[in-house]
């Protein structure tokens, strides 16, 4: 049997998402940019595109933008945001559970000038909101500036979803921006910008059954950003670049596809990943959750198996036809323990002793029995060793 | 009856890709990051995809690397190496009939303290070796050294070829890496890294029946280059965001697939686009080519028709079915007059009088004859105007 729960990682393109885009292959495959019928074609189809991803996230399309990758559109966010704003001050503040994609974005500004604060957060993996006061409150002290605040809406390792309604108006009533990394959670909770009140926010479709190798971007109108790539006009001088029409139309499908059943999907994933929570502490001793129980996407469980290995134990799951998600690939090809689980105060044995499920609308039943099945003669084996 | 003739804008992608994406989207829909069987999958295709695109391009398969976009791997190019090369010198040639993506690109770097030379181009649209020489001698005179020379392989209107090879062993000898976009030329003529003799080649998968959204990137061992993304460490840290599977797997099959038939396809190509030039030269008076006869993309004519406005023939045409380039779009939506037939001396006018017809593998002798037909009446009645 072959069981997903890897779709944190990256989900299957939906059937009808594939074929809403299969037109746009080799039929339709004129370049938005050029001012015939051909083009013409295409460009309706990517601003009908962009007009469902507006909807979705009940933004208008004038303020959707699309890019080659969730990563491009992160560093489009906080690079572009933060040299877009450098002439009102050169401060940015982030957390220390973010996507690479921004965290190294910050990095690389640090480099450049810039400071940036990473803010904590709690064991269960939240960001307080007391805590950006406070150093928005210590920048301004320090005669510092921040203009771009960057916290993600759910987490990738847990799933912990973070008080971003609360942390934008912080942010607004220091002056700042905030843009959060909506990759997890589009498609999996209500992602209403003005809800939310962002001033940007980031999605990939690879991550609600869309396709690879494309990403959307949501800037409030007014919202000074510079372009981090140089080229052509398209959407709006921001990302030049020929259109990825197909993807573009992918993105523009999936998510009011996941969108219009997030309650009723969200529903059966809960059950049926609780119901493998349940299963293994049933069957397993030592079962610890990472992250909280409640406030917390339904898809995601990460858990820890103490006196286990990760490594191993995601090895063992693979040869039983389970994909599941643990720690990061570093170069060598080893796995870094999560640098999630290490923000959140785990010991480097504990967070290397855990794994991550994420389970996807396509999950069924059967397949969890399955693991409930298959896991428990595993970590028994890998405790004897 | 539609006739596309806009290749060097984007070509339809060739049923043999889109079959070799198809497994990708819904079925092999692993995260190459992955270290799990799912994963394994989709970095086999990817390594697969990246050893028949270094083949293609008599390169080793660890100096391939993918992007978004073929604009994307510009930009990774020209700035990625100015930025890495940085404390050597920051002095950058290109030429003045470049892909916006260069010239951008380089205009960006200007604002980060770099200077730039643009290269002229002759009345035919070609670089001379001598003027990169005499750049050289004149940057080193004035103690400026220059790390980074990007001139494009193809020009994408006039289908001109560059002294690549020359230019190359002129850049080399200088200490200078040179950069060649090859996104026209991709498939079209053989681009043969060692016979170029080029540190850096860019090339984009929807010029050569591939995929939107897709590029890659040649750079020789050694070759200094900084990231402009920051992210994940995907392709050697190079370039982050999960892994675009069925993009690259579809780059990955349309280079060979193009270089497989570039022979027989750019003989009866080269044969059609004569016949079209002969046809209208036969039919209409004043016709004039822009860029050589000779040393020419066999799919490209880019002619200008005294007295005629491009744009108004553009859409005349378009009304008959015939889908042909013109100019750049700028913002307003009217056509600018293209940026190289200006560099190489034409007036305005004469500029705005030129349409690019560019022919693809699928082009058939019909819809030559049909544009033969249906275009001289076009050029009579704008005449009369």
């Amino acid at each position: 049997m072959k069981v997903y729960l890897d779709n944190n990682a990256t989900t299957a393109v939906a059937p009808e998402v594939l074929e809403a885009m299969l037109p746009y292959f080799s039929r339709e495959y004129g370049n938005p940019s050029r001012p015939h019928s051909s083009g013409r074609e295409a460009r309706k189809a990517v601003e009908d595109a962009r007009e469902a991803v507006a909807k979705a996230l009940n933004a208008s399309p004038t303020e959707i933008l699309f890019t080659g990758s969730g990563t491009e559109a992160d560093n489009l966010a906080v690079a572009g945001a933060a040299h877009g704003m450098a002439a009102k001050g050169r401060h940015v503040i982030t957390s220390s559970i973010e996507h690479s994609a921004v965290l190294h974005t910050c990095r690389q500004l640090e480099k450049c000038g810039f400071s940036v604060t990473y803010l904590p957060v709690s064991r269960a993996g939240v960001v307080a909101p007391g805590d950006l006061k406070a150093a928005l409150e210590r920048a301004e002290a320090e005669g510092k500036r921040a203009t771009i605040i960057s916290i993600m809406h759910a987490n990738n390792d847990t799933g912990a979803i973070q008080p971003i309604a609360e942390l934008a108006r912080i942010a607004h009533e220091h002056g700042a921006v905030l843009h959060t990394d909506a990759a997890q959670s589009a498609g999996r909770i209500p992602c209403d910008v003005q809800e939310l009140g962002c001033d940007l926010l980031t999605i990939s479709a690879h991550k609600f059954h869309g396709p690879k190798g494309v990403g959307a971007f949501y800037v409030r109108k007014g919202t000074r950003l510079e372009p981090i790539l140089f080229g052509g006009s398209q959407e709006g001088g921001l990302r030049p670049g020929t259109e990825d029409v197909p993807g573009i139309v992918g993105l523009g499908r999936a998510l009011p596809l996941a969108c219009g059943r997030m309650e009723s999907v969200g529903e059966q994933i809960r059950a049926l990943r609780d119901r493998l929570h349940r299963g293994l502490c049933e069957a397993i001793d030592g079962v610890g959750l990472n992250g909280p129980s409640e406030g917390r996407l339904a898809n995601t469980a990460d858990l820890s198996f103490a006196g286990v290995e990760g490594e191993s134990l995601l090895v063992n799951l693979d040869l039983a036809g389970v994909a599941v998600g643990a720690g990061s690939a570093c170069t060598s090809g080893a796995l870094e323990p999560s640098h999630v689980l290490m923000a959140m105060g785990l010991s480097r044995q504990a967070a290397q002793a855990s794994i991550r499920f994420s389970l996807s609308a396509y999950t069924t039943g059967e397949e969890i029995e399955y693991v409930i099945r298959v896991l428990p003669p595993i970590i028994a084996k890998l405790r004897r060793q």
